[in-house]
């Protein structure tokens, strides 16, 4: 099963990489705020259904792909 | 209007961060395949339209959020 996971800065915690992306879009002339910037990671995962796939990211989440004391994290399933 | 771009490695390009994830995530025991990492940012785009939201965000990939050569990517719009 082919999986989606976005991990974004939560809100109030500081993202240099998205500051950094909106003070340049504006120095090309580009009308844009509150640009924040994370990680999109693609994977295909071994199990046997959708919940046991979710639980199974869920847990690479926690562990790996994403920091949660300053990052969310979504995940999709296809 | 709010803007969401995934800005993904295409498809033969190497990729060392997804390697990587890879290989951490297979060395907890995880059971998975073909990791690629990419970037997801959010920005607030001023736009009259949907049409012209995209076709602005679509400026800044070819700019600014994304490499065309090696990365390709996706606009979503709310």
């Amino acid at each position: 099963m082919k999986a989606t996971v976005l991990v974004r800065p939560k809100p109030g915690i500081l993202d240099p990489q998205g500051e950094a992306v909106e003070s340049s879009l504006k120095q090309l002339g580009f009308a844009v705020g509150d640009a924040r910037v994370g990680r999109v990671v693609d994977l295909e995962v071994e199990a046997s259904d959708e919940t046991a796939a979710r639980a199974e990211v869920e847990r690479m989440c926690q562990q790996l792909l994403a920091n949660p004391l300053i990052e969310s994290y979504e995940i999709e399933l296809r």
